[in-house]
């Protein structure tokens, strides 16, 4: 029962066009230099746990609705102007994308900056909107999922050292 | 033209049934203490400042917006019924409403914590449902503009007596 | 040798007169009225665990620095009176503190608000200063653990009645 | 009587060997892209406008003084092994730097991470510490005033637009 809304959260990820294996990808380049020993797998599985957190779950599947409901052209203008085309002063797409990366400590912030900015891999197929449709929200959703699987593998492989 | 989205705000807040006045008599009650010389009008008159940012004014459109959306049920399960409900571990509406408080310096969160629980004054209709309707976002929404007019009276206030 | 840390952590803080079973008490006074069955044993537990976090320690011990090296008047002017009076608009303090709270989701913020403006119990003691010394970064730090464990119990019980 | 802090604060700066033209250098690179008749002049003046802000000049000046304090090894073990080497999993730095980016709402956090990754201009000397002595506060908030300014700039260029 417990992962429920984790999965609910995956199936949303993936209709919307994301593969989680090609998150774990982004993850494992930015990391291998500091962790040599890395594997993809690993990084997967950080993702993965980071999807587990609830606040994490709440922010994605909101952030998703509200790209879904910007492509129906439901909000009111110039809201609806603003999201669809992802205007550069927004701001809130940033602000739901913290609250996943806050969960982590700030040393994801970082992270989430570089790639937001980077738009590296899969991440830049939707800020190009190559996929069509809005996707204002997710692409920094999915900056802030890969940071904060940084962040969380980071934490837990120092602490090992410890 | 500069305005032109400060009036929408200003409109949005009203339909929802948000009367400004009683907002800067929930400010001057909380400043008071510190103020002796505070009046109503002046409290007014920094609500009006803090809806005439940019970052305030698309976290109460995308708030709002939110609110009505989920009145109609567009958003998908289980995200619907969290909203709807108010589900006490949901967050993005706290995390949507410390956008604007975040634009007036740390000082903020205090006011903007305390207003939150204690949901003193018309807060309160909000968050209690009276006016009918969803508020989730409302509320958090209503505590953050005056805890950052609070904020933006203290800065100016002080800056004076320097 | 994980839990070194989390040691030096504990005794710093019982060296500026902080006892961990008076915050479980605040905890327990807050949280009650949720959780009829709820006892002080588990509310120290939860505050042990937030203590557990690395970035957790690492706020802490900067905090309880920083008033420490206030004490000795090492800091510049105009820093060192700014700290040493606890100044309202300095903002540092409170930020340090909602670097814990982010940790467990956004809706501590609300619980560490209320909790800085009403200052109940123990905390209550450090602000007024009735220790004597510079606690200007302990209060905010036993306000952010508290309502941490707060948020820690929150999403712990209503994860398990899912 | 206004800017006195201000003043200080710039002379804080400047004894730690930063160069505020410097910083308008890396906000110009960042910014020329979208505003093609920008100026070093016109990125100057943000700066100095980030810096008159009260909340700006308290983080800026705690994180020098800590970096100070730092360099004559004032504080406890393990804390002050933790800061001297700006360990990676630290995290308060980034905080600090945080709430200067946070006044000038969300859009500044992408810039603030990129320029925290990259380290480009003089924020690299610093970081690479190539000035000598203790700089972890510092590289963070150096990159924060830029990202402020950054977002001070896009933000009052559109509204002339509109």
């Amino acid at each position: 029962m417990k992962h429920a809304t984790s999965e609910i959260t995956i199936k949303a990820l993936n209709e919307r066009g994301v593969v989680l294996t090609d998150l774990s990808k982004i993850v494992y380049d930015m990391q291998v230099r500091y962790v040599p020993d890395l594997t993809i797998d690993e990084c997967y599985e950080h993702i993965l746990r980071v999807l587990d957190k609830r606040e994490v779950q709440h922010a994605v599947l909101t952030g998703i609705n509200i790209d879904k409901l910007a492509e129906q052209k439901l909000f009111d203008e110039p809201l609806q102007s603003i999201i669809e085309r992802d205007e550069g002063l927004y701001g809130i797409d940033e602000i739901l994308a913290l609250s996943i990366v806050n969960c982590y400590g700030s040393i994801g912030f970082t992270n989430f900056g570089w790639l937001d900015k980077e738009k590296v891999g899969v991440i830049g197929d939707f800020d190009s909107k190559k996929h069509g449709g809005v996707h204002t929200f997710l692409d920094d959703i999915l900056c802030a999922i890969c940071a904060s699987a940084c962040s969380r593998l980071a934490h837990k492989r120092i602490e090992k050292e410890d």
